[in-house]
């Protein structure tokens, strides 16, 4: 289907907005009024400029407060429309989009309404332009769909037909199943947002917290199904108001966008959710740096048993966890996350199709073939079969108290939050759980899990900023099968290897729980789920931008110890770690 | 009365936090039980280095869903309680707040809610140790403040009050004037906190958008009334969740905090709001800069009447219009401000009493004496009477098309942007208008105007930063008797000197408005309010960080063309100036 997007739904002059959407492969565009008014561009320059970048105009809107008004006021408004009309054709514009008058003057009359609107659309035709009518969810008497479509086939005309939104449908909780009942001919327009369930006045929640389909809560997909069975034949389009949105680089933006619709369409063609290649577990985590890095991974257990045959990278392991270190250079960091995947080429050609970078792979003779992608913090991802560990050619000593890789948390740019729920989402198939703020020293800070069915994978995502302080810590949590044993050792070989965690978090852990007296003595933090599960963990002071998470799941715990996250982002603050 | 503010409502370390409260002089805190438990201090050391401050604990919060619960929970929460009480002995407390139950298993039984709060009543006296039961506006039974003050009653323990908040009254609409029926000796606690008017979910407003008082619309200082009325005789406490204040530097937000409760408690002295001297007029705008600056101001018709006599600054004058360029070096920019003032010194008296720092000033044998504080963005504020205009010696030549300054725009810091219509509002006495959110290319725009009574002094005040970009821009606006005659003149002579206004701006105008055809010739913008009234402006480009405006009020208009703010916004950063 063809693809298009509002130019709202992206930052930057009008120029940049058009360059940014073609760059990302959409079909066309709606013309934001406001985009319009201020680009020193006129029309049939804009025009041009969209045609050289492979662009339609899909769309000119918004024409607001036109129908339901006194005779005097609809004298005005046909010759306010008369402007458009022009300046739609030196645009090259052929379908208006009319929003459902919001105006308190609004008449509450469906005959005024259908009249004056068939009116308009008279007009219009005049100039070859045809009116795509749209209820608001805060229009004044038209707030729902099959209340524009009544009108729309009462006014009778063949260049009147309904613009679809499915924000303004789902925001209202109508059921978009009566788009069957609309002749998919009369569907002029379809426009696809999402949106995170917020208990806030619409009109606000619209104009802040729109997103791309697959970001927030809203089945999206649903709604273009109804329109597609009713043989809609238009464009999937998205019109997302965000305030993130309006600050982010507009390529990233409009790129988000497009995989958000190419996953969408994958959905609607395979009659349910597009379907990744999941990946199974943990292969391996790779850090950049040696020394100190090194030096922790002992103390923590691990044993060097294999070095790459080129290049400078060791592998570690320790049970079922297996770490990379990369002598590359650089801050220690993580900086990239193996997969065990039961098709890695499948896999990165899935992600390709989604509009991932696929990563250059140099291999040398010999050597096993690596499928990498990158996440959306940069973040290399690999889709591993077996074959990897044998470049290694690891020595085998392999035991320990830690038996894998339980989670990996990565730092997310501001403004860039929504993209990495849709990135995990679609390109990994993991489903994300619902979204926290976290109370840091300097802000709230965002975070949220995502795993695959069965838990095998398990990603965490922070902002990596907070007001002006960067908290751009990642971390990688390693699965114990007796934390309380570790961090016996631990303590009494290594003190200074832990985060120190302070005395009064545990008054209030034993106010709360009956709590384990050796918890306190050893800094081993502490959470219970409703149904019992327990999950104890502690943390390592940082080397570089990274540090280790100790944990120990029990009991079918599936979180990851938010509640005790303020303590570690403070005590790091304090200097701690 | 004795002032205190709960440590969540800055940024910060617990430590971090109780300096900065001690440095804007409040006399007490409430310690929030998080940022306690994030603190590596016991609580001996966080009461002895409160103490070291000068500042007394007055309570510990919160303690959550304690009563109305079934047998067992309650043996858990007394438990739970005992822990806390422990605690508040360490720490030197001897008030602990109660909020109202939030959690569905919470039964809706008034005496059995009483007598429970009553047995938490008699277990905290045996610690010597009060408790404040406070009326969530989320409560699941108890949300209401009249509601908790009759389960108090009830319970009838000398230990047992209510804490009453201003923000959970206010924001269910309930009538603050019921306090009065409450003895003052049960108002155990008070606590202050505004907000603006919202349509959302009550809860995610309390957590996300309340400011201090004098930031928002409610009534807060009635709230306060009515307890001081009813006998209350504990501190005025302010306790604000604020989304920026959390990211904001800690002594800033507590000296802001400090300010509003100055300001509001000489409110409850006056009976009335507090009065500042308020200022009749611009006496002058004082620019950074010279040759490029003077070029402009030579073009608009200024002439340089008159030099200080022993600093580098020039007087430039057209009709009553007085702008100083000061050679003193820097970027081109707008330093300072000076205002008529009926009463200089009382002013500048008034603006110390809230906290705003006074600049000192030297001044020649001779001189006149000039009183100056600087505002929240750091632009110097002067309060004038007509003495300092003799220190330049004007000329006389001050005729031309410019009557005055009709207002000036500054940019203030990102996180500070309730500091300065508090600031504006409190010291100078001007009223705000609702804020504005304007789409700039890279992001919203929040601004505000604010003006003295009959407009004589009109400031607005946008955020210096959006997204990632800054939009430092600051700009004197100046009032013309006829815009369209100087802008013949300008766009004649000196063509380059104005922003370019896009031809696509002029279209949508005729499109709406009979836009006189000469508008759109000489670049000129245009709005016209409900009542008739018209308002006609143009723009200068950019030096350095500044740029004026050309405006011509008519029949009335009293805004400032934020329709058409959207216009230079891109225009500017389209290169166009």
């Amino acid at each position: 289907m063809r693809k298009s997007i509002a130019t709202v739904s992206v930052s930057g002059t009008l120029t940049e907005k058009l360059e940014a959407i073609a760059a990302a492969g959409f079909d066309g565009v709606e013309i934001f009024e406001s985009d319009l008014l201020v680009c020193p561009l006129p029309p049939e320059e804009i025009r041009a400029r969209a045609a050289d970048l492979g662009l339609t105009i899909d769309l000119y809107q918004p024409f607001r407060d036109f129908e339901s008004v006194p005779d005097d006021v609809l004298t005005r408004n046909l010759r306010r429309a008369e402007h458009k009309f022009r300046l739609m054709e030196r645009l090259g514009a052929d379908l208006l989009l009319v929003c459902s008058n919001v105006s308190p003057g609004a008449i509450g009359d469906d005959d005024l309404a259908a009249g004056q609107l068939r009116l308009l659309a008279e007009r219009a035709a005049e100039h070859g332009i045809r009116i795509a009518y749209e209820a608001l969810a805060w229009g004044r008497h038209v707030n729902e769909y099959l209340h524009a479509w009544r009108l729309v086939r009462l006014a009778g005309h063949p260049g009147l037909g309904v613009c679809l939104d499915s924000f303004h449908i789902l925001s209202r909780g109508s059921d978009p199943i009566g788009i069957e009942a609309i002749p998919g001919e009369k569907i002029f327009f379809l426009q696809l947002a999402d949106a995170p369930r917020l208990a806030m006045d619409v009109l606000q929640w619209s104009r802040h917290h729109r997103c791309f389909p697959g970001q927030g809560t809203f089945d999206v997909a649903g709604v273009a199904e109804h329109a597609l069975n009713a043989g809609y034949a238009g464009p999937l389009s998205l019109e997302v108001f965000n305030d993130h949105f309006r600050q982010a680089d507009a390529r990233r933006t409009a790129r988000d966008g497009m995989r958000s619709l190419i996953a969408l369409e994958s959905t609607l063609e395979h009659g349910g959710p597009a379907r990744p290649i999941v990946p199974t577990g943990f292969a391996f985590a790779e850090l950049a740096g040696t020394g100190e890095l090194g030096g922790m991974l002992t103390a923590l257990g691990f044993a060097r048993t294999g070095r790459h045959p080129t290049k400078p990278v060791e592998l570690w392991e320790q049970g079922g966890a297996r770490l990379l270190l990369n002598a590359t250079g650089g801050e220690p960091a993580l900086i990239a996350i193996g997969l065990d995947s039961p098709d890695p080429a499948g896999a990165v050609e899935h992600a390709e199709s989604l509009l991932s970078p696929v990563l250059p792979r140099r291999r040398g003779p010999g050597e096993a073939r690596l499928d990498a992608i990158a996440a959306p913090d940069g973040t290399q991802i690999f889709f591993c079969d077996d074959s990897w560990l044998s470049d290694f050619a690891p020595d085998g000593r392999a035991g320990g108290e830690i038996t894998g890789i339980d989670h990996v948390a990565l730092a997310q740019p501001r403004h860039y939050f929504d993209e990495a729920e849709l990135f995990y989402r679609t390109v990994l198939g993991l489903s994300p759980q619902p979204g926290l703020e976290l109370p840091d020293p300097y802000g709230l800070l965002r975070s949220k899990a995502m795993s695959s069915p069965g838990g095998g994978v398990r990603m965490v995502v922070n902002i990596a900023q907070v007001g002006a302080e960067g908290v751009p810590w990642q971390h990688v949590a390693l699965a114990c099968r007796d934390v309380l044993a570790v961090a016996r050792r631990l303590r009494a070989e290594h003190p200074g290897l832990l985060l120190p965690i302070p005395g009064n978090y545990y008054d209030d852990l034993e106010a709360r729980h009956d709590a384990d007296p050796e918890l306190r003595r050893l800094g081993v933090l502490y959470d219970r789920d409703e149904d019992g599960g327990e999950f104890l963990h502690l943390y390592t002071v940082t080397v570089g931008r990274v540090f280790f998470e100790l944990v120990q799941r029990i009991g079918g715990y599936d979180g990851y110890g938010a509640v005790n996250a303020p303590i570690r982002l403070a005590v790091r603050h304090s200097g701690g770690g």
